[in-house]
């Protein structure tokens, strides 16, 4: 073990914002035996989650029959979380409040499963596992058992925002929670293995962003057990003024509990949580009469960002476990990660030794008779939605409102003539986010989240309803930070989606804009959060939470300043891997399309929206009227474009999904009337991505009827799409009309030129459709022959006149729709 | 701006580690002057490239013509990156340093170009940019234009490892540069855009890792220069003396240097300079001699980890640059971000402020009659290879030996009969690793990374030949931990990518072995290396370096204890959505094979590869010579385990690719023997999944002709997959065949349970294969009813069998290949 003694940290308690020290006993004895009760029952059913399937209460010797096959779950971290969500019960009782706790090494599901069941949630949520001897062999048996509920914390368990699958995102959830919840208290323990990821790192600087007088706190629990799976942690072996320096240079006031006997960290826990909750309190106080910095919401204001507090605590990994097994020592190290008797089944010794061990927590002191807990136990639990597995936030669903969305007519772009008109589908769509975001300005149940790129992605417009958040000093130079800013901020795309993960699921409404190729940077994130969707939507007690919206712009089409680095269009491809009920994928040609399309993702729940849309000028197609009914469809012919007259199929489809590449066809599509008028051409633009799957796969899928009258079943089908061409054939690979569908896309051909000189890299030129267009219909008049040398010519000229002018041909500069 | 004075930081030069003041005025007059000539000379060129297509002397008045048409890039940085360049060089020269620079801002690009003109550097590697007039009109028109270079630090910039247009990896990179060179000094500039992503913050805690003795030394320079594209950033706005705790709390020793007046800059930048490089002298000579802390070898040593200095640079954004444009401050704000005057070429005021700016740094004192740079400006400037534009250290290629790889024979496991025994895989190839750590012990050109799982994924054989890097306190009961070891552990996926890529471009080898489902955390990464490998694969002087070899384990389908979070196997599909002479991906179904695909993956060059490979037991299905045999085809029939006899088709081709898929194809094969004798079976194993791919698509991918010989054109094929199904019909869609291929594989079942179950779940098992057959094989015999009706009801008695005992059905749990 670590330390033998606590250290209480060097701070008072009471109002003073910081500095002096912890009292040292705070609890009274029949307080301090009620806590430790709790926790030793927690304990207790930690082990017995990992271990057994039946004999709940030692009522006989343990046997075999009563130890699980399969030995799975983590019993390392198990005991500090039992430590924290007792004391956490502690505060809410004493101080009255509405808190959420975040658990960072959620693969500790035993303690809050423990927790859960203690304080009675559980049962509430799931009636067949009661709080008695029988609810207890079931939650025992159930754990990481097949048809049971998983060894991590997960969307199943009562109380919990947060996966503890994948390490690094706690703190970004804790603070998503804690924007716009001006009276919750967001504990949140951090491993000291999760600790060393970068997102958690960078999440440190999100009290940069925490307005203390619109948002709730966050109370950081950095939990150094000293080892992760097979290593020491970094932290734990910092220095300790090493540490505290780092957590303060990350702008906290951290407050340190260490030790292995319960007594002594039980009173120094009882004093850094009564501490923390004092201070804070102080923080919101001052803060919210005006009194000090932070009250102020004036932009230029110089008032500092206030010293939240952090709580460190230091105890042994696998606290409380066997000390050592076969001879080698196992609390305090990483042998405790997982199960650290494995044997018990078959060896009558560990099997012994398991029992000495469940039997050290003393259960008789703890449970009844019929297997509840007892009163001295649950003196620390609080009551109803106090409860951390009850409370409302953990279940946003059932606190999210309906988003006060104008009237999309404000802020369409009028159409008089197709292709007429150019607008930056963004900036439009900046003007309705100002208004989602002034209507929401008293609920505020709205945020905007990027990394930096607000004005860059060209949704500026929006800071005419709020400013950037930011507690940071504010120079006269700046302009829109604001201390009460609902719109965020910073360079870590890791941060922007832990935070707006936390808001949504907390209740609220929010949008992610984001480079197309960074948003890579979150790919895993995204996945948990679609993992965690698709689990949560099977949860009958689980009420639906808005959807996780991206708007991916400044996309690979036009990295006109940066190149190669910034093209990547493979997010949608990497969604469209997961969970078909949850993931739904737009690319909307136009500025009313992207109107429609936002309209309706911002009114969705419990999906994660993929929406891609160019920032450049772009031509205006569609009206606001049609766009709606266009994207209603997800995808459609567009007549007006293509030589339809109701008396004949076509000879060839030309398909686009994307802004770019619908220019590109529609110019094609110009260029065949112009030379080959004699051919039937239709023109088909797909918005929702989903559409073209079948219906077996994905519930957007087209039946193939319908697939077919738009894409015909044996037609050529030239496809112009904005990304990897051959996910469109992943796709549509089932549909009958498959082999005569020729793709072009993005296939890595990238550098920093010109947006013309992009398409024709990489194949996607209206010239390039035009020549497989006449590559693929057959019996074409020989004239096509010359049609198809002219467009290989204007492609060679465009070449040679790109490296001497560094500008696109006038022909293409100058390109407009001639209707 | 920000600073109107410099303000040196609090510590001494000379030999003592730390405290104390920096010497104000270490430069003589001359000195000073010539340094500046350098910084003035490289902002003029910068500033040149942004604007400049001719007169680049301005022997004439700027005029219209002289304009690029498309102003593309980055100023806002590229003073400060010219200034620390500048007195990277003063070090150089002064203390006879190898060196290499790492540029995280790279979007300034125009400074990194610059320098390396000015050096000779450029020149050197194209002749055709000569450092003279017409290279330097050559070096601004080529600059961000079409055919010419990218924008930012690129492969195509001489002396550069890293692309600088992602942000969050420059520090990692600098670490893995650094290790194993103990001669070379890596400096490291960080924007202060950059220190607030995730993978930024993490990689601060390399130094946690950096061996003093066999280890080069990381000098990072913070560049706070304020803002973002938008924004201030984070570190620049915190109070001065919580950065200077944050960055002790990283472990570091901090010297500041803030200003606006470049004569109080430079001197304080070069006793800062002279400062951290005595101090990195005086750690590295301690350590060396054994006379301290890190130079004691011994795993129990309780030395502390020496404090590197870092160097913080405060100076403003756009510095020299207008101040102002339109009335509005640019010098020292976001504005200044990328480029500050944009009406140039239109505007007579712009232009005549263009002309101001460069005239002010008077060119003429600069460059003589031909356009080269004068002596002055090249007296800080180093000699040959210690030129940071020409050390070989960043064209690692050159720098590269083979790896010593021993004989497989040593490891192979012997297959006596198919099937009769079963290995770990990863197991099996830690023996290999080790013999590779123990061929490199004094080569020191080999290391290992992981996030915490070496041991965990089963390679634990390695620490018999090298330990754990640890810098940190170490304790009795810790094991493996290694002042000096190759073995590299941190939880951060970002931090051992970045280090090994580090590692990899400077010329040396590695192996990153991570979870399977979370390396989807380096995505986007990945994509930057494989980019760069792209791009320097067509670079005539970048010789080729070792591949990145990926090492995907603890995989889909063996998360029994982790469950859905840990569930992923898409990294495959992300990486072949890239350049496909760079990918290649091998799923090798044994530990024979996997030994054969690691030596092949080991010895490669300039491909990112994957490998994917179970660390459970699994089946040996082939000797070494057969795995070898195999691995070369990278598919092929396995006959011994289909029907075949050389005399007739197959009715059906059962193909797999992955160890699990595997193992289910042989044991449908194994029943549809016993039920269906008279059926013609093929069993085909893919290890290669590239081999699907057109030839025309893939270097590997197999001409039809052999994809027809193996898959037949019109047979039915079943294929279990190790991951998302529908990449095997992406790769495969323009077979001929590709009508009868059925594909199944992980579709998102996911949850904690039995290996079996798993398969059960996701329609990848035994029984469903087998069903597939009958249902896909035309004039079955009516027997054939039956048997799928068979299979139902085992799937039906799994199904409950589980739910009772938490356990497979016996007859699957015991079953074995009967050969």
């Amino acid at each position: 073990m670590p330390e033998s003694t606590p250290q209480p940290g060097g701070v008072p308690s009471g109002d003073a914002p910081s500095g002096g020290e912890l009292p040292r006993e705070v609890l009274s004895g029949e307080e301090l035996a009620a806590l430790d009760a709790h926790w030793r029952a927690a304990n207790y059913l930690s082990v017995g989650q990992i271990y057994l399937m039946g004999n709940p209460l030692l009522r006989e010797p343990l046997k075999p029959e009563h130890i699980k096959p399969r030995l799975l779950g983590h019993w390392g971290t198990s005991p500090g979380l039992n430590l924290v969500h007792t004391h956490l019960n502690r505060v809410i009782r004493r101080h009255g409040t509405d808190a959420l706790c975040v658990w960072g090494p959620g693969h500790g599901g035993p303690a809050v499963l423990a927790n859960s069941w203690l304080e009675g949630s559980y049962s509430e949520t799931y009636p067949d596992v009661s709080r008695d001897e029988a609810g207890m062999a079931r939650l025992f048996r159930q754990f990481s058992f097949p048809g049971g509920v998983p060894s991590h914390v997960a969307p199943e368990t009562p109380g919990s925002i947060h996966e503890g699958g994948e390490l690094g995102y706690s703190l970004a959830h804790a603070y998503g929670a804690a924007f716009d919840n001006p009276d919750l208290l967001v504990a949140c323990v951090i491993g000291d293995g999760e600790a060393e990821t970068g997102p958690l790192a960078a999440s440190w600087h999100s009290g940069s962003f925490l307005d203390p007088v619109h948002d709730g706190a966050v109370l950081p629990v950095l939990h150094l057990n000293g080892y992760k799976i097979a290593n020491p942690t970094v932290l734990a072996r910092l220095p300790e003024a090493e540490l505290d320096e780092l957590l303060r240079g990350y702008g906290y006031d951290p407050l340190h509990v260490s030790g292995d006997d319960p007594t002594l960290v039980h009173q120094a826990m009882a004093s850094a949580m009564d501490t923390a909750v004092t201070r804070i309190r102080h923080i919101q106080r001052t803060a919210r009469t005006g009194a000090a910095p932070g009250g102020s919401s004036a932009p230029g204001g110089t008032g500092a960002r206030p010293r939240w507090p952090v709580i460190v605590l230091r105890t042994p990994k696998g606290w409380t476990g066997p000390a050592e097994v076969d001879g080698v020592p196992v609390e305090g190290t990483w042998r405790s990660h997982q199960v650290p008797l494995p044997g018990v089944r078959e060896d009558p010794a560990h099997r012994r030794q398991l029992e000495e061990w469940l039997r050290s927590y003393r259960p008789e002191e703890l449970f009844d008779e019929h297997g509840a807990p007892r009163d001295r136990v649950l003196a620390c639990v609080p009551d109803g939605e106090r409860r951390l597995g009850s409370t409302r936030h953990a279940n946003g669903g059932l606190l999210v409102r309906e988003l006060p969305l104008p009237p999309l007519e404000r802020f369409a772009v009028a159409v008089e003539r197709r292709g007429a008109t150019r607008h930056e589908p963004t900036r439009v769509l900046g003007d309705l986010l100002r208004a989602v975001m002034s209507a929401t300005a008293d609920r505020r149940d709205f945020r905007l989240v990027g990394p930096d790129e607000t004005a860059s992605n060209r949704l500026q417009a929006v800071y005419g309803a709020s400013g950037k958040a930011w507690q940071e000093r504010v120079l006269p130079v700046d302009e829109h930070l604001d201390r009460h800013g609902r719109v965020m901020e910073i360079l870590s795309e890791h941060t922007c989606q832990g935070w707006l993960e936390g808001y949504l699921l907390t209740g609220r409404h929010g949008l992610f804009s984001c480079y197309e190729a960074f948003v890579h940077i979150v790919d895993s994130m995204v996945n948990q959060h679609i993992k965690w969707l698709k689990t949560a939507r099977a949860l009958p007690w689980r009420a639906p939470v808005a959807s996780l919206n991206y708007l991916l712009t400044s996309h690979v089409w036009r990295q006109d300043h940066n190149g190669f680095s910034h093209q990547d269009p493979g997010f949608v491809d990497h969604v469209l891997n997961k969970s078909p009920e949850v993931v739904r994928v737009y690319l909307p040609p136009d500025a009313n399309t992207l109107l429609s399309v936002a309209d309706h993702v911002l009114r969705s729940r419990d999906y994660v929206n993929v929406v891609v849309a160019g920032k450049q000028p772009c031509f205006d197609w569609l009206s606001l009227d049609e766009a709606r009914a266009h994207c209603a469809r997800g995808a459609g012919v567009w007549e007006w474009a293509g030589t339809e007259d109701g008396t004949r199929e076509p000879d060839v489809v030309l398909a686009c999904a994307g802004d770019v590449p619908t220019q590109e066809v529609l110019a094609a599509a110009a260029l065949l009337r112009r030379h080959l008028p004699e051919l039937a051409v239709r023109v088909v633009n797909v918005v929702d991505m989903t559409r073209l799957m079948p219906r077996e796969e994905h519930p957007h899928g087209m039946p193939d009827r319908e697939y077919d009258a738009l894409f015909t079943r044996d037609r050529p089908v030239v496809f112009a799409y904005h990304g990897y061409p051959w996910l469109v054939h992943r796709l549509a690979y089932r549909r009958a009309g498959h082999p005569h569908l020729h793709v072009r896309g993005y296939k890595e051909m990238g550098t920093t030129t010109t947006p013309f000189d992009m398409v024709v890299r990489n194949d996607l030129d209206r010239y390039r459709l035009v020549m497989d267009v006449i590559d693929r219909v057959p019996g074409l008049a020989p004239r096509a022959v010359a049609v198809r040398q002219a467009m290989a010519d204007v492609r060679t000229r465009h070449h040679a006149w790109i490296r001497e002018h560094g500008t696109d041909l006038p022909e293409v500069a100058d390109w407009t729709w001639e209707g």
